[in-house]
């Protein structure tokens, strides 16, 4: 059995609901579809739960805006119309809304829940409708039937344990399954949402839930590539990589889904397979827990703006019991999570993402560091850039840091950082920011 | 003015003793002279040192062990008579042991103590008369006449800031001075000797006191290598090396002293000067705070064995935050100090000296990071070599570590570990123990 999840742009008009209905066509295997809120339909279009939020934050003690609410109640309408559905349909849409309003208008935070949730659950509804108009057996299943359980925490909801034994359930029913991604019910019975890459956390907790052959996750890209294709033109595409493969690239932030919400999936082993609704004939990427070793230890490489190093430099650091761990946790104090923290003999440097030190932190953090750790030295570095080179089984093959190392120096590249070793999977290099362009293109003409 | 450190093979015998006084003739800026016990005089010898260590054990309620007794006064007494000093000498050196055995017979502690700083004592008052006897104005002077005041914590003093006034004013005396090394004297008029390196401490200690020119730590090398000359034939020496380019080096264990020990002459920024007894013409290695580049990047090679790597690795690892602080935490917990950390997206690693992982140490320690931490996977790696290249601004080279990684893979050494870019004078690489002289070997090509 697969769960096959179809993200925003998938399912963002009549014309993407048939390619949907195709694919579900074409392999009998398919059988739980987690259904995205209708998406961009071209670049500049807005999407569906933008409008609801936009919705939400209108709404008063006497009304809301009447004109964002009609451009949602149209998205809906389009669809249903274009495939000829029962227009009763779109009034389910527009009651279910109105409720919402009327029930949550003095409870900001539900309130945002109940409507950016309504994106997702009246498009599976619809999903569900044209999918039985199509003959197919079909049910719309809530997330409340389904059994997703989840924290009463609004905007952030986190799954509960007891979700997986109810959710195994749904192996017993017949015919597809469709079920609204992105949110669950907590205990008390309300409505509560998904952080970031909601719909990908509700199909990864299905695909777990059912023990699912393979979770599907289909997009409109045909497949992840091997280097950020806004860097490099026409870069190769990858068939298969391995959950830590798929999480050092996604440290770029290309990757076209959100890694946290894998984890469920990726404690059961199962694949997850990136597809494009709009050229399923592609074959895709499939990520797993292991793969076949193809001879060639290179298969990514992903880069990343936006560094900070924080350096301190102290006589006789490395026989000072604790320094370290001392040092970070006056980060820890100080709410900043930090990335690496090379070190030398007598000096230890954090490299933290640049953002998590605004607002005045950084003076006051390295006024403690110099007082508490009575450091020699310290100083900030900016503008650094963290490039990955990403393959299973480079750290057992001789000579990639060379061809690396010498790609970047041939190019001019200051290296500013290497981190090679603890992962086994991938090889960190650090270059200043006006650099990485340079760097990744050499790279890439190094090992493809 | 100079402070003149002499080692124990420097003031071994009674031609070690000329040489000290030819040293001494030659510059008049040598004015304080700082005197170990008499050291090694050919390969087999035992050092005073040891010797006053068994006669300390053998102490008991009747008696001591007379053999060793006659053979440390025998060594004394070679030096005096060599020299042609006074045999009075001798029974003052015998009066001295008896004395303090007498006295401090039931508290091994202190007894211990007052036996090993009778070493260096006993070898600076002969080392004064001598030098009274060629004719130079020159006092012997205690620790405590020195101002040199220490914690009352037997074998391992630590000097008090006080001292540094106190010292200062030995600026003020007229003639030679000559100071024992390696013990003061705490509040309560107690002896203590310092922890390892203990001359080099006592004469850092001067040094910094005086606000001396140069240290000058006469041994019995020429120079520092710029790589071991066990591992390579006839290595080129080095002139000049700043503090930290030293503190590198000094990681392999190649160093000719002890760096802990210079801690008070690098706050100050005293050059240390390392010169050979044997051969004072040679000109030495001078360790400064600043160095004037000559375009060579590297200075030096240092390698050392024995250290292991724990490797755990957990999905989302760097999202987590304080994971790497309670992992540093739990180690200190279980009072073990790490080299590095280097660290990947979902893992990290800690290198630490195999020899602290010891006494079951291991099994508890790999349990609790599995139970407290629930990381996916964890093991230790063991037999990792770390070698370091070293030279100040080759942080500023572009290509250093493409040469680096070249020669290693040309000679087929499997890198383990890159880690690069804390430190500016520094780069690390890890290897197989098994490939550390292959890799010495093929760097100081590449480099020199």
């Amino acid at each position: 059995m697969k769960v096959v999840k179809f993200g925003g742009s998938s399912v963002a008009s009549g014309e993407q609901f048939r390619k949907v209905a195709n694919i579900i066509e074409r392999d009998s295997q398919r059988k739980i579809v987690i259904v995205s809120a209708p998406g961009k339909r071209y670049n500049d279009d807005v999407k569906t739960t933008d409008l609801l939020i936009t919705l939400a934050e209108s709404v008063t003690t006497d009304g809301y805006d009447q004109e964002i609410f009609n451009a949602i109640i149209k998205r809906y309408e389009e669809i249903v119309r274009d495939l000829s559905l029962h227009t009763e349909l779109i009034d389910e849409v527009r009651m279910s809304l109105e409720d919402a309003i009327d029930r949550y208008r003095h409870q900001q935070a539900r309130l945002l829940d109940v409507l950016k949730s309504s994106g997702e659950n009246n498009n599976a509804k619809l999903m569900a409708a044209y999918l039985a108009s199509l003959g197919y057996e079909v049910s719309y299943v809530s997330p409340q039937e389904a059994g997703m359980m989840v924290t009463d925490e609004p905007g952030n909801a986190q799954i509960l344990p007891e979700s997986y034994e109810l959710l195994a359930k749904l192996k017993e029913r017949s015919g597809i399954l469709v079920i609204p991604g992105f949110f669950g019910y907590s205990h008390e019975g309300h409505i509560v949402t998904f952080p970031r890459g909601g719909s990908d956390i509700t199909g990864s907790i299905v695909a777990a839930g059912v023990d699912a052959d393979e979770y599907e996750n289909f997009t409109d890209v045909d497949s992840i590539y091997c280097v950020n294709p806004l860097m490099v033109n026409n870069p190769c595409e990858l068939k298969e990589l391995t959950y830590r493969e798929m999480r050092e690239l996604a440290y770029s932030g290309f990757s076209v889904f959100h890694d946290e919400a894998l984890q469920p999936v990726v404690e059961k082993g199962i694949p997850v397979c990136v597809k494009n609704t709009n050229r399923p004939e592609a074959p895709g990427t499939c990520i797993v827990a292991e793969r076949k070793l193809n001879g060639q230890p290179v298969i990514g490489i992903a880069s990343d703006n936006g560094f900070c190093s924080l350096n301190v430099s102290k006589y006789l650091m490395n026989r000072e019991l604790g320094f370290g761990r001392r040092l970070l946790a006056i980060l820890e104090d100080e709410g900043i999570s930090y990335e690496h923290t090379p070190s030398g003999i007598d000096n230890m440097s954090v490299i933290i993402r640049c953002e998590r030190f605004m607002n005045g932190k950084e003076e006051r953090i390295m006024q403690r560091i110099r007082t508490e750790l009575e450091v020699d030295q310290i100083h900030i570095e900016r503008d650094l850039a963290m490039i990955m080179v990403v393959g299973e089984g480079m750290n057992r093959a001789v000579g990639i840091a060379a061809k690396a190392t010498k790609a970047l120096a041939e190019a001019g590249v200051n290296l500013k950082m290497i981190n090679q070793g603890s992962s086994e999977v991938s090889m960190m290099f650090g270059v200043e920011v006006n650099d990485v362009h340079k760097a990744v293109n050499c790279l890439y003409k190094a090992y493809f």
